[in-house]
């Protein structure tokens, strides 16, 4: 595989694409541990509005990456779960997490001494 | 470490943030085996315009992933390099490429099946 055919074949860029969303890698993390109701998801995250929730997990359903479930009950219930093609991704972004805090301050440094 | 912490912290979004762009990994990426000028940049990504290039590098020099360095020549040259910090995203990065690759046909089929 040369540098030219792993950059110039979409399939490479659809990672970067579907991560390019800050939202989506979050809202994948915290959907790790089981299906989840939109308010939960809410609660857990912090900082997204329930328009941007909605459209995110839109987005993650439309990708193969999140399913919608609605319960029969009143009042309806709706939680959305990672599907097996979603939980390949926590790995990936996992690793990126852990690369964040081993290396965040260093980013931030280099933003205090080039910005400053 | 909770869910909660993982996601309130600043950090740990950083990693996204620096890849929501989808130009900066690829940079990163076509940077890894060494030194490049911008015109070899842009010969190995193709589709990206001399305005986008230098703004990803300017992006990417701000957050201490890349260093430039300009030759006293005639014409003057410049070549930019990945910094000790930038080649730390390599295998995050690297990872992602892998995922993609093998689960990138499961992603677009479900493109198709839902947008259909």
């Amino acid at each position: 595989m040369t540098t030219n055919a792993y950059l110039a074949d979409c399939r490479a860029r659809l990672a970067f694409d579907l991560l390019s969303n800050t939202w989506n890698p979050v809202l994948i993390w915290v959907l790790r541990d089981g299906p989840k109701r939109p308010g939960e998801l809410r609660a857990r995250i912090g900082g997204i509005s329930p328009k941007v929730l909605t459209e995110t997990l839109r987005r993650l359903e439309f990708n193969g990456l999140v399913i919608r479930h609605a319960h029969d009950a009143a009042p309806p219930r709706v939680e959305y779960e990672l599907t097996p093609l979603g939980r390949t991704l926590l790995d990936p972004i996992g690793a990126l997490g852990a690369w964040a805090f081993e290396h965040g301050d260093e980013v931030m440094a280099a933003q205090d001494r080039l910005g400053g």
